[in-house]
Order: C-alpha cells, then structure tokens, then sequence
C-alpha cells in the first residue's frame, strides 16, 4: 500500500494493486435472488435512523460560505450497487440544498458531482442501469480501495461512508502462519478467538484507518466533511453478542459442521478469516485524534430502533450474508460449497433464534461526522 | 433532449432517458472472439495516425498558464471498454506533462482526473477491470450519452473522442413512417438510398451536433480544448465508396438475402436503419462555426497511413462490424440471426473484396481540434 502522504505515491496510483488483492471482497452483483441490490435491508434500515443526523452534520458543520462553490463534489465510498446509496446521495443532496436556500445564498446554488466508489470488482454495470433517472447531480464511478488515494487533492468537498468501513483491507498477517499464536483453527474470525487474534484485527484496522484517513484527508477540501457510519462493539460487550458476531460464529459453525461431514478440508476452515471488524467507539476516536486532520464534530454509538429488535427469520438472516460474503467464501472453498453451506447457516440460525434476537438489543452504529482542519 | 442551454435542464440530467433509447448502441462488452475489446483494431490504427496531431494541438493549443491549475480533467468521449481509450489517454497526459516541464511549470505539475464517458449500457465492469494499473491518473466512469449534459459547468480542460461521434443519438424520424419519402425500402443506411434519406441523416446530425457542442460549451473551462476524431466522406466521393459505406450496403445486402430465404422478414429490414453518419468536412466546419462557441483551431481530413492500404480479410472485416454492430442488430431482428448474418457478410466481404480494398484508397478520418471561446 503506498504512502499517501507521499507526492510520488499519489502520482502513481496504487488503488488497482489493491483492488486485486480485495477482489473476493466485493458484494454480490446484479439484480438475482441473491444479489446485494435484493439483500441490504438491514443496511438501508440502519441508515435511515442516521439520517437525521446526517442532516444534521450538513446544517450544522458543512461552512458552504468557504467553499468557491460551483460544483460541490460528493462522495459515496463503499457503495455497492444500489438502491441504498441512492437513497443516501439523494439525502445529502438535498440537506446541501436546504443549506443554501436557508443561507440566502439560491443564487449560488451550486452543481452537484457524484462520486460513487467501489472495488473495481464492485457491479458498476448493474449501478449505473439503476440510476435514478430524474437525479439532480451529475454522476460518476470511481472503481479503487478506499484504502489509498482515490481523487485529486482538495478536490471533494462532503464524503460518506456507510456499511463499508469494517472491511479491512486484508487478513492480518499473523492469521496466515500455522505456527502463529493468531493461526485461528476451526473459527473464520476473532469472535470467540484467543486475545492473539483479536489483536491481529484490531492491529490491522488502526494501519488500515491511518491509510484511509491520511487518504481523506488530502482528497477533501479544507472545511470539507467526512460522514461514517459503520458496525461498531459497545463497551462492555463481548464480540460474539453483537449481531455480527452472532452470525459469523454461526457461519464458522456451519463451516466446521461441513468439514465434520468430509464435504471440506477442515485445514481449508483453519486458513479461512473474514477481513471485517467492528471497532470500538474509543479505538476509533483515538485512531481520529492519533491522526490530527480532523476535528470530531460528532462521534457515538446509534443504537438501533426498536422495529430492529425483532427476531430475524433464519433465512433472511442467510440471505444477508450470503449477498456480502458470497465473493469471499467462494474465492477460498470454490462455488460449490454455498448451496449447502447456506442452508446449514439458515437453519442454525433458526436453532439460536434467541442469540440472534438478544444481539439485536446490543447491536449499535458508530457515527462519525469529522472536520477536514 | 433536453436544451442544455437551459440552467432547468442542466439540473436535471437527462442522460439517464437518452441512454435508455440508445441502449442497443453499446459496444460488445466482455473478452470473448466477439468482444470491441479484442476487435478494435482499425479504431486503434487509425488514432495512431492521429496521434501526433492531438500531440501538436496540446503543444501549440493548450494555454496551461490560463487554468488554475489543480487538477487536471480530461475525458474520453465514447471511450468504450478499452485497450484504446487507455492507449489514447496515456498519450495526453504525457503530452500535457511534456507542456509543463517544457514551460518551465515543473513545480506547478497538477494531477490528472480522467473522465472515461459511454452509455449506461456500456460494460463498465470491463473497462474498470482492465484499467492499466501503473496509471499516472485518478480514473472515473461517467454513464450517459454525450447527446447531452455529463459534467459540471467549466469543470474540464481537455476533451476527446475517437470514433464515437458517427453515432447519431437516433435513427431520423421520417425513416420510421412507410409513406414518408425517407421510407428506405430494402436498405439499412443512406448509403445508395433516394435523396430523402440522405438529407434526414444529414439533418440529424445537424440536431445532434448542435446539441453536442452546447454541452461541451458549457463543460470546458474557457481556453480548454476538445479534439475530434471521426468517420468522414471526403469530397467528391460517394458514400457508398467510403469503407464503412461498402460494409453497410455489403450488410444490408446479407440481410435482404436472409429475407429472400424467408429467414427473416422483408419488413424488418425495410424499418431498420444504423444510425451512424459519416459528416463532410464541410458540414462540420459549418456546424462549428454556426454554434459560434468555439475556435477553429485544426480541422482537416486525414488520409490513412499506407500500412492499413491493404484488403482486409473477409472474416477480419465481419469481426470488426459485429463488435460496434451486433447489439442493434440484435435488438431489432433478435439474436438468432445474428451468427447466420455475419457468416454471409465474411463470404460477401469476401466475394466484394476488390470495393472493400479501393475503398480503403478513399477512406480518411476527420480531424479536429476546438478551443472553447
């Protein structure tokens, strides 16, 4: 991964070297049963409840008196194929709107740019056949990691980031080796993991926050904002309560199930980790302060809204993470396991409705709303 | 289409209802025997011609002193899914790069943000797949027709478009009506067509041009440059002597076989026309002066290279014209026809090979490079 501090990096893009490594990791394409465009409700749901206080971040924080205006850029990064950042941008577009109006400044209302950024792997195909057709911005796709430089300098002025964040760029090193006391036999991640591998996570996601934050902040203009939201661990809570851990411990279950029945090698579940993390509120905010281009404007936990804690039916449950882990588990065990392993997934996870229901109390979104200084 | 004159339309973009009736105008995406990617290579020849050309217009013509500098934005219009629009913006940039250290700007060397522009239906997922990955250029697709708005008001410095602006936006309207003059009773082109047919295409482009330039108008930065080049029919000479001419009437003659053998239907071939269009030289000059916000500052006709002056094999020939053609053809007739039409048209090209290859000695390119008033 280059050095995005560095001009001679940023010249010589390295998003590409990147996009290959992670190409495994983008969501399920197209508009079939199991695509991502079918599957991302819970995504959407859990937007919505930031939405107010995305809205807030633009009314409040967005200084669109210091920008030289015409057009104002957004960005999307991490966004899939749609509809859910549709829906967003829209949001966003019409918040800067709002802005304007209420400022005085209708006369300088500015153009709208775009920027929607995925993996190069990422469906832009089915992306771009669904975009709004009565949309008020002009639109673009940007295929590269977040985890590098992905625009020019000071040339955005509003990013977000939703759902998108908790992809490391890779599997930590120290899973890779037999003999490492972070070799996580017979689980896909650190829920339920010996310390060693949960540190190797959460190593890798300070390196993978620096990058992406060192990255934003060359690309946003002085005074521009950042808006995460992103899966995030409560404090007190155990990682394998949160609905994420919950899942991908039944996922490694049904996994190691397969491998009892001699469908798959169990060294094949042995050498398998999920890249995806859920950070704490206090890593993320030290890695922000660590950092030093940012002010925080805003930063907590958004608890999810009550018609979330309903239990989730085994195969919508099966449904959402075939469509964003799909990529990945079928690059490591081939295609001809997901049939099977889903079904397994979905009745397990009817077998311990109950985890699945009481991780919904603790499920939780980190927001961030940051300040380019 | 919306007037992009007006401020309304340009905020609400219309590309979206433009690109849904061109659809069936998409290059062939993928890989495979039948893809533009691996059959682009007359496209790619004849650019080469142009090269040096685009070199000199961005050495004489570009006033890099007159912009702001930071970033530099460039755009392929029509840029299709590779290899030659990456060929094609390598060579920009590294001509606008060789501008700055030659002007002494060394230090004020902006970074570059390529724009790669085609139809919604276009396969971007190609494109971006294989974007080379040692780019000195952050890179972006943009979805839309160039029939229309696609970037903010003064955002870009340079434009260019290769072989893409013989497409017209749509087939003339008099060509639809069975009792209108334009009705073109057993062809599929102007090409050896009444008068009728010839003006309509003419006219349509006369539309379209404008349509075009005004968008463009609004998109360059004053001083920014857009270099064109394209299909055109040289003085004197008739359309039906040019390559794509005898190709199209060799096509439209496959097909009026296919309906003598009672494969097809009389009446389809009678309501299908290509809606591509090979300007004069001096239409365009006419066209670009009369929309009066640009200056001319080369506009020429370039003859191919002796290397391409040779017969271009039967197969070689069908190839070329399934890549740019199969999927209008397809939309129109279905797709069953098309392995068993472009059969006939190799053995045509074949049989005809003594008009494909004078018709060589006759074909030429249209060269033009606009500054923006």
């Amino acid at each position: 991964m280059a050095n995005p501090g560095s001009t001679q990096a940023a010249r010589v893009m390295s998003n590409n070297r990147a996009a290959t490594t992670q190409q495994s990791f983008a969501m399920n394409g197209g508009d079939g049963p199991h695509s991502y465009l079918n599957n991302s409700n819970l995504q959407r749901e859990a937007t919505d409840t930031c939405r107010t206080m995305i809205e807030e971040a633009i009314a409040q924080k967005l200084d669109v008196k210091c920008f030289s205006s015409n057009p104002l850029r957004l960005v999307d990064l991490g966004c899939s194929v749609g509809p859910n950042t549709f829906i967003a941008m829209q949001h966003i577009v019409e918040a800067v709107e709002r802005k304007y109006l209420e400022q005085g400044l209708k006369s300088q209302m500015p153009e709208f740019q775009v920027f929607f950024n995925d993996l190069a792997a990422n469906d832009f195909n089915t992306l771009f056949a669904s975009l709004p057709t009565e949309r008020r911005y002009f639109a673009c796709g940007v295929p590269g990691s977040f985890h590098g430089r992905l625009f020019p300098e000071s040339s955005i002025h509003f990013m977000f980031s939703s759902h998108a964040l908790h992809w490391l760029s890779k599997v930590p090193e120290e899973l890779l080796h037999k003999n490492s006391p972070a070799w996580n036999r017979g689980r896909i991640h650190y829920t339920s993991a010996p310390d060693a591998v949960s540190h190797a996570y959460a190593a890798q996601f300070d390196h993978d926050m620096e990058i992406f934050l060192n990255a934003r902040a060359k690309e946003l203009m002085v005074g521009g904002i950042i808006v995460i939201v992103m899966a995030a661990l409560p404090d007190g809570i155990p990682a394998s309560q949160i609905p994420s851990g919950v899942m991908f411990d039944l996922l490694g279950a049904s996994l190691m199930d397969m491998a009892k029945a001699g469908l798959i090698n169990e060294a094949q579940v042995d050498s398998f980790n999920l890249p995806v993390y859920a950070a704490p509120l206090e890593q993320m905010t030290d890695l922000v302060k660590r950092n030093g281009c940012f002010t925080i404007e805003r930063m907590e936990l958004v608890y999810r809204e009550s018609k979330l804690v309903v239990p989730v039916s085994g195969k919508e449950c099966g449904m959402h993470v075939r469509a964003g882990m799909e990529g990945i588990i079928a690059k490591h065990f081939g295609s001809g396991i997901i049939d099977e392993l889903f079904d397994r997934f979905s009745n397990k996870s009817v077998e311990f409705s109950h985890q699945l229901e009481s991780s919904q109390r603790e499920g939780a979104q980190l927001f961030a709303a940051l300040r380019r200084k």
